[in-house]
């Protein structure tokens, strides 16, 4: 729950930091990311500990090496976020994204808000629905990336390819943090319903 | 080491498709994925089928869920390998990559292709020396990266914006591919050693 919300928070301040081209908080958001790591460590230590001194079977068992899953992805998605705060580092004090792509990657850091919320709930309430749900934010946030690349690609684009290359790896960033949200909340689906899970990367979205 | 080779071809017949545009080759990779992702599913399982029936402790344990985090970063390279086709195929019949990225571009495929035979030779050997090797190969891939972005910024790119974001994408896949090699490696370390295995992106390349 912890890591969940710290990449959540992550995000949410690589976006605003992004929009506003504030270096303080790109900074925050690098340097936190060691936290998430360190949680990281936190849970991979804990099962092993776990593993050792209870021998849990079946179900339990199960659960338990679960986590592990779960909190690969997290960690990446604290990875994803800090990529883009570097990303709005590097161009400082200019913006990192032109005013053609304000409004949607906007919308994908709403995207990745919400979704990493949901890997949250789901992690508390295991509600298999939840799950489902993430999924359809991944369509949303694949639409949102194709909208992006049909932007940098108009003929109309004006800032040349350096921006374009920045503002691809942007999309991205916030497409592999949904990927890795959908993957995280597919696992506690599995650890439910029992049902295989996707491992592989949801058919996501190729640029152009 | 089923997975290793097979992620192993991937990458280089990917490699390949894109510097000679060769579709059938592209489609043949992005077909083969489908076994790597079988091969991951039954790792899983036999992880967990393992765990149910030989309750393993200690360093067996520690070795079986490895197995499982091993498999997880071979997963992904070859959705890597995949995307590399993917690239050439959306640009097929015209070559993807223009005539000054090709050197680079071939480099990072050797290094690519070594990296994979690395973590095949680990797994069998679990040679922990193999494993730092990997280390010192990623940072040759840093190195043909930021070479890569080098040329793509160059004020002399005359292929656009579009062939510099596919070109991007493309330097990302392969660094991306490294990473998860090292990372595949150095759980075949942590395992020997005890030490403590990185599990963060190392510190790679940002572009630009």
């Amino acid at each position: 729950m912890s890591m969940a919300e710290a990449v959540r928070t992550a995000m949410a301040h690589a976006t605003e930091a992004l929009l506003t081209a504030d270096r303080e908080i790109c900074e925050r958001v690098i340097t936190r990311d060691a936290e998430v790591d360190d949680l990281h460590r936190r849970v991979e230590e804990r099962v092993y500990d776990t593993l050792a001194r209870q021998s849990p079977v079946a179900t339990d068992l199960r659960l338990v090496i679960t986590g592990i899953q779960i909190a690969a992805d997290l960690e990446r998605m604290g990875d994803l976020a800090e990529h883009v705060a570097k990303t709005a580092l590097r161009r400082y004090p200019a913006p990192a994204v032109p005013a053609e792509l304000r409004e949607v990657i906007t919308s994908m850091g709403s995207v990745a808000d919400r979704m990493a919320g949901k890997v949250g709930l789901v992690l508390t309430t295991q509600d298999a629905t939840l799950g489902a749900e993430l999924e359809t934010d991944d369509d949303v946030m694949d639409d949102l990336q194709r909208r992006l690349f049909s932007i940098l690609l108009h003929k109309d684009w004006r800032y040349g390819a350096e921006a374009a290359i920045d503002c691809a790896l942007l999309g991205r960033f916030y497409e592999r943090y949904a990927d890795h949200a959908v993957n995280a909340g597919q696992q506690v689906v599995y650890l439910v319903t029992g049902e295989t899970a996707e491992t592989t990367e949801p058919p996501g979205v190729e640029p152009a």
